[in-house]
């Protein structure tokens, strides 16, 4: 299995627009250091599978039939803003396995276009060629979606974007699998007020407390890079800041 | 005044997702027959305008402070899902004219970020930099309004998409007016269906009835380039088919 992480950051990205700080700057200068929409691409095989919308380049970037299936976290739109042009296509529907979220955003259920959306049960596994993948509940403002991949190949790997924490039986579920990968949100440096996001001693606890392989800390906010430069926090060995198209083969 | 067009293509664009028509393989090939989500920007001096945000890199093609408003036709994705990115940003405020829609798009009214909106009324006019800016009833499945800009140097152009026709109170209006330009709606080939957008006899029909001293044809769908592409219909001497960045001094 091979993730890549198309897009690490917070709404708004880095740079943030018209903001002055360091890490903002430098992310200016060194289109390395820019974090897109949180998203990702999971491929096992020939299977291609895109977590989330947000990216707002998606109909040039993936072309017609690249793509097996899309899984949103949920309906916030910088995690389905990339959608809305995509979706007055033609061609095959391309199925999205979502989160029950009678709202959606916008106009996206009354007007789907070539999107099939499919709202899914918690904890209730579908499967996309050799993976088998289980929706888990996180804990957001909206109805939202972790998703854990297992290949038959043996590799496991969980996203878990957007969250504050995670829901008890988010946690029990990740602990059987025990993964060889985790990426989880990591939004905000030390906070009193994560606002539905995981702050970094959060993160760094929701992994502790799964104890998987390898954790990538993604869906980073200026603010997240802006205290890194100025602080410079140690991670745990197995723990790593993903960047905007890190490959990783699990 | 200086009019650019950014975006001259309706819902989806051209070429459109996974469309194998002629008109979308020909823009697939030549990027000069591509056709953006319908966007203007209109510059009189030092004042700059965005006409509708449904561009998907506004936060990069726009550095900070380089727009002093931003006009919005309706609250449709297609004419907005750019604002979802740039409004997280950071620095002055942004104006936003729009008409008066209480749902908005999404969340844009619930998170506007630097985005500040300035509900309008219909032919109540207001004042940006050395232009008066009316806003004019368009008939469309929002509530829609077009522009209509006139100069202090004496020049005047009307902006009018998305709609269907003209209400008879704007058609009076332009007519006052008497546009030195104006561009207009025309989505579609001719249609006994026409779905909120004119097709191309009712674009010619309303242009006919204000009778500006020139016109451009805006918000195209491939359906019409692949139909001009076939049967290559006239037009009037002084109407012509608008181009992505197509530049207009009036």
């Amino acid at each position: 299995m091979r993730i890549t992480f198309l897009g690490t950051g917070a709404a708004g990205g880095v740079p943030l627009y018209g903001c002055r700080c360091e890490a903002c700057a430098l992310a200016k200068e060194n289109p390395a250091l820019r974090r897109a929409p949180c998203s990702a691409l999971i491929e096992a095989g020939d299977t291609r599978i895109l977590i989330d919308g947000g990216l707002m380049d998606l109909h040039t970037r993936f072309a017609p039939g690249k793509l097996d299936a899309i899984l949103l976290t949920h309906f916030h739109p910088d995690h389905v803003q990339g959608l809305f042009h995509l979706r007055w296509g033609k061609g095959d529907r391309i199925p999205v396995f979502i989160p029950p979220d009678p709202d959606g955003c916008a106009d996206l259920f009354r007007h789907p276009g070539i999107l099939d959306f499919l709202p899914q049960t918690a904890l209730s596994a579908f499967a996309i060629g050799p993976l088998r993948i289980t929706p888990v509940p996180l804990i957001h403002s909206k109805p939202t979606f972790g998703y854990v991949f297992e290949c038959a190949s043996g590799s496991s790997f969980a996203y878990l974007t957007d969250t504050r924490g995670l829901p008890q039986d988010t946690e029990s579920f990740l602990k059987t699998v025990k993964p060889g990968g985790l990426a989880i949100d990591c939004s905000f440096p030390p906070s009193d007020q994560p606002r539905g996001h995981n702050d970094w001693p959060r993160a760094l606890k929701c992994i502790e407390a799964v104890s998987p392989g390898r954790a990538w800390l993604i869906h980073l906010s200026h603010e997240l890079d802006q205290w890194r430069l100025t602080t410079r926090p140690e991670l745990p060995a197995t723990v790593t800041v993903a960047n905007d198209g890190e490959r990783v083969d699990l």
